[in-house]
């Protein structure tokens, strides 16, 4: 007999194993039901928008559970989220989230800045606390439906933007530590302005090594709600201390890592060959893998010139920074996120005293923190294009 | 003038210090408004009892905002939170619970073990997220008051108890990242069983250095939602492997720090003095302050010969145990938590080879944590009285 017993068990696993692959859903942008608001808001004025305090009026959520993977997507009016207090979202911090911005175009096109780049992380992040991943094409799909819907509240203007918040929560109704059986991916959008209205505004931080951020084997890279409350209290008191955020720092080598809530990065000129370094933290599991981060050292790479520039993605110390600061090699220093692209940085407390970071003559910036936020505004805003980077969505 | 500008700006300081006082309301059990449901749950029989899926009829809402204080406690059916999308319990970790459970004495009374620990506790949870912190005997008063609404539904029988899980979350309607100015303080209960339904079962447990649960200058020592989703991968993996548990290291000394979300305890015995220590990782800030740990060391000096025993708090490495099993030194080991009080550890995978920890002969434990499971199982019972451990809350 040809058809033996093992070729009948194959076929059956066969079958089983499709089976069980109907049975999952994917994520379908397609299968979108959309039930429009029937009180549509006024736009605000630029100068009310206020960063994540008002919302469009529609919000896109989509359930998820073990068994039957992803539900219908539903594009609705923005709501109340009504769930067990139970679940484990209010409990065990099973929750992530992205941020992303889309922008207006010259031609009245809305676009969003690599899109793909946080629906990567976002599955990174989800993989992490064992939250279900997402086909990410289909999420930057229905992000552009959602838009659509509230195309006329995405505002107008160099600076002004909607930013996206892209968020997945567990939804288990159950105490039980483990992974959970159900989620729920939502997005919601708000209408903001510039993070600085009348031009830079350079910080003073200071360099925490009391409190840590994170660490090898935890889960500081990933965009986790996990990494965001226990840092709060350091940021209060460092307020308290005349200081806007916190230059976190990592072990006994007072390693710079990041500073509140963006990536950082410095910029050394050596006094003898008058070499120019812009240097940042290398990704090695503490650091965030930021969309802006990695457009910098993208651009970075590109536009300056490499007999001037060395681009580095290397560890180094406060103490580092420090000297070379009083060798006058300490060019400039900036943060950098989705919020504020870059933020330029003026003086880091550290000790007894205060880091000076030199700034241009009556300016908030230095020259490269000016540069880097031209070039992605120019990309952002459409004057500039540059392969897939800005995405039409609606 | 006796009545000097000075003074006057006394009082006026004082006055306004308590307008404000005023103003912010502190937590008041006595304001209770209770709602009963109108369609009370048919009690389960024992043996249906599952940890933290179902619950009473019956739970405990306060609201807290920055400008006013806590409101007022309500006493409803058990339903859905309504939150905004936007809450900050979604995004940013912004989440703290505790555990404890409530017991049915012989004579009818329903008590709670050392609920002030828990309470204690919440409150340092909730500093360290920059939450507000309550008046925890009014919570147990509340507890109380809760407890009473479903009383019929505290299982009786040894083992069987009442798991009260107090919540707070940051519910601020805002996408930017700082200390909420709303929040919800909340209670569920669950019904329960005995962890162990047929007498122990010894557990094995897998020794992690790839993952880190807590670290200095974190928040590994507080009862945030943010200690708990990174922990799920690692022990999903080691499950894969055969192990139940992580058994979390830390440091290059691989220190022993606990295991999945309990204390951990080891005994060893000097083969040359035949003397006996007990040893768990001390309160270092990395270390979870568990209320079932602090028991276990109160009653282990109380009881133990200091002539037989020696009970420490101490650092300990997996190296120090793998060389003591090999010496024949590992008497036993355990872990130490609300759910369980106390689970017997059987072996311990490390690199290439498992570390095997002795049971008594035919049984799933050592002596000692058997000896232990008794101390307080007769306490949370009232078989034992001791000060002010065990609490008639209804």
């Amino acid at each position: 007999m040809l058809r033996g017993t093992s070729q009948l068990r194959l076929s059956s696993r066969l079958f089983s194993s499709c089976a069980v692959r109907k049975m999952i859903a994917p994520l379908d942008a397609s299968k979108v039901q959309i039930n429009k608001t029937k009180s549509p808001s006024k736009p605000k004025s630029n100068n009310e928008l206020e960063f994540g305090k008002t919302f469009t009026d529609h919000m896109l959520t989509v359930e998820w559970t073990e068994k039957n993977g992803w539900g219908t997507p539903e594009i609705k009016p923005y709501g109340n989220l009504s769930l067990d207090p139970s679940c484990s979202v209010f409990h065990y911090g099973f929750e992530l989230f992205e941020g992303l911005k889309a922008y207006r175009t010259p031609d009245n096109q809305i676009t969003m800045f690599r899109p793909d780049k946080n629906m990567e992380r976002l599955n990174k992040s989800a993989a992490r606390i064992c939250l279900p991943t997402v086909n990410g094409e289909e999420v930057i799909k229905l992000m552009g439906k959602l838009i659509e819907q509230d195309k006329y509240l995405v505002p107008e203007g160099q600076g002004y933007a909607l930013y996206l918040r892209p968020t997945m929560i567990g939804t288990t109704p159950a105490l039980g530590v483990s992974a959970p059986d159900r989620a729920l991916l939502f997005v919601i959008a708000s209408p903001v302005g510039p993070y600085y209205k009348t031009g830079f505004k350079a910080v003073r931080l200071e360099a925490t090594d009391y409190a840590t951020r994170a660490w090898p084997g935890g889960c500081g890279d990933k965009k986790l709600g996990a990494n965001y409350a226990p840092c709060v209290l350091p940021q209060k008191q460092a307020a308290e201390r005349g200081y806007q955020q916190n230059l976190w720092l990592f072990g006994p080598e007072k390693y710079i890592t990041e500073v509140g809530t963006m990536n950082v990065f410095f910029v050394f000129k050596d006094s003898k060959t008058g070499k120019k370094e812009l240097v940042t933290a290398p990704l090695d599991g503490t650091i965030l893998e930021g969309v802006t981060r990695d457009s910098i050292l993208s651009l970075a790479r590109e536009k300056l010139s490499s007999d001037e520039w060395t681009i580095s993605e290397r560890y180094f110390s406060i103490t580092e920074v420090a000297e070379k600061a009083a060798k006058g090699e300490l060019v400039e220093a900036f943060g950098a996120g989705t919020a504020a692209v870059v933020s330029p940085i003026k003086e880091i407390g550290w000790g007894e005293k205060d880091i000076h970071v030199p700034l241009q003559p009556g300016k908030q910036s230095g020259a490269l923190t000016e540069d880097i936020a031209k070039w992605i505004a120019d990309i952002q805003y459409g004057k500039e294009k540059r392969g897939n980077w800005s995405r039409v969505v609606a």
